[in-house]
């Protein structure tokens, strides 16, 4: 009896699209406004999910209590408020595109989660943008 | 030519989480404020999927008028405005989290959907907390 | 320069529509299934409106943050999760009605309030049904 | 490290379900009011989804400005404003039901994208009534 | 005490934005591609609110459920699946903009309201373009 | 017959809450997260809302392709993608809080709005704050 129970979250954060080793022509090209060097930024949407079997004792897959404390902890005190490029170690040398947010993601996440169990991370960026990465 | 067609309807609830054979002390520290012996209640918003092929004539995976009566008739008509546990069968002896709602919503369409195709129960407690079941 | 500052919150209850001046015929004709002597429940969102100068100072006409404090307190920790008849002393005597729910909060947030400034409350009972009070 | 990224997009038109080759008589009793022969219509949002892997230079699966114009060129050039029936060739003889109109939008957009990678096409016909083609 | 309560409700339909009076010129150049002759539509979503005082007796201001039913008779029944152009006796000779349909909605509900409340009208003809009327 | 007419809209945009004539402790203390020297960011979802008499000859108040030009060469041009802060000249010495930035844009479209219409601007800062000037 495997169910996905999912939690939404929210954190917003500003960024900028470039990679140090274009020039600043290349990133123009390739990544428009979104390399504004004085960047801009996003209210991120959070959906993530957990896949597995019902405990049979409490009904849960997983506390959505304890997966809402996981992600504040994990996900909002590391990425809300923060300038993703500047102060995110994880982006020090990664383009923080929608895709590699949800793939960092993921992985501060996936140690926390029961190994028997699937990790989803669905991430909008927009409300007309958004990634989902299932590990 | 296989398609998923889903169809959103909603019902709302109270409810309180808690198993009988349990004492109190550990219903409370499992269940929290959940636990609520007055209960407490939730708006579901149900989305039912089907998948399955294109009927070549009338070009429907099956008639959402069909869908919507069966969801009213199954699902509404059994669980909106009602304390689930104290009014809801399935749930006597069985603890109302949202993935076990789910289920029981679940088994409560299978019957009456093709074989041939499949059948998909999504269910958010609230707009932050939901659950996909797909039998 | 007047503005009006909002801040959406949220909380879930059991309640049921009733007057216990009333038979229960005369209950159940006036309030349908709504009248469930077991309850039934909804999850609120409310939505909380300041309408006032803008602080040259701050910026603010009122520092988001302490309003979502003060809805916490005085909102969310009084109705969340509880039967609003059964646990709710303002809803002793009175029919917790979505219009009646938000007189209520009305007088709970009122105090905490500047007197320069007006209070709105909106509150939604399902997606479908909401109602606004600006006191 | 494969993603799906996806791009919300939207259209209005007008349509008709019903089948040249059947009587009146038989299309009103298999579509109901959806067979009203001076048309009716809907806001249709679409969601069109790319499942791949992400290019390690740009950090994007596709980038959502090339998605954004590929939909705006291939599919609301198309259909925006449109009378389904009348002015669209691929429903001269084919149901425009939210199934068939799916199908169509991927076959539609497939020859644009990588063969590497995956699409799938996610349609709305109102906010209840929604399909899924992957192709 | 005073409350505004509202009701939404749906409905789609195919229109056309034009004169009669006008050359095709002329209505082209003014309404662009809402003036196609083959028609285009909507999924309309319509609240309805009215503003009076609370019965002490009952809790409500007026019975969401009467509402419901209401909007479902005037309104759904008289819109919903048409082409407002050719079906809607009240667009014969008057333009179905969003401000025109909302101001007829309105005349078709006022004789139904107390008088000693306020109707007001909100008309969302897309997710981006809506209209409020309060007569 | 007057009605009000609405155009949603949105841009995201980096900014930080502070002072400059205030020490850092101070900003910190009044500003917390937001006075991130680093900046961060928003999706700002804006709602332009013109009353107005419906002109009888068009049914409309305004044409909505002309506010939503407007709205896009006024606004979207001036501040998506961008820093507030550092970028948008308005900001130099003002504090980017949404009630600002709203009373920013209700002055650069005034000019461009009928003396006889009433324009009213609502900006979501995030899903759960936002803030309504009406001039």
């Amino acid at each position: 009896m495997k169910v996905k129970v999912s939690r939404k979250a929210h954190f917003n954060a500003a960024h900028r699209l470039y990679r140090k080793d274009w020039s600043d022509k290349k990133n123009d090209a390739v990544f428009g406004k979104c390399n504004n060097p004085n960047f801009h930024g996003h209210n991120y949407e959070l959906i993530v999910s957990i896949f597995g079997e019902i405990d049979p004792e409490t009904g849960f897959v997983m506390d959505m209590k304890v997966l809402k404390d996981l992600i504040a902890h994990e996900i909002e005190d590391a990425l809300d408020h923060k300038n993703l490029n500047l102060e995110v170690p994880e982006f020090a040398a990664l383009n923080p595109t929608a895709e590699n947010i949800a793939v960092v993601i993921w992985h501060k996440l996936r140690p926390h989660i029961d190994d028997k169990n699937t990790l989803e991370v669905q991430l909008y960026e927009t409300p007309r943008n958004f990634v989902t990465f299932k590990g």
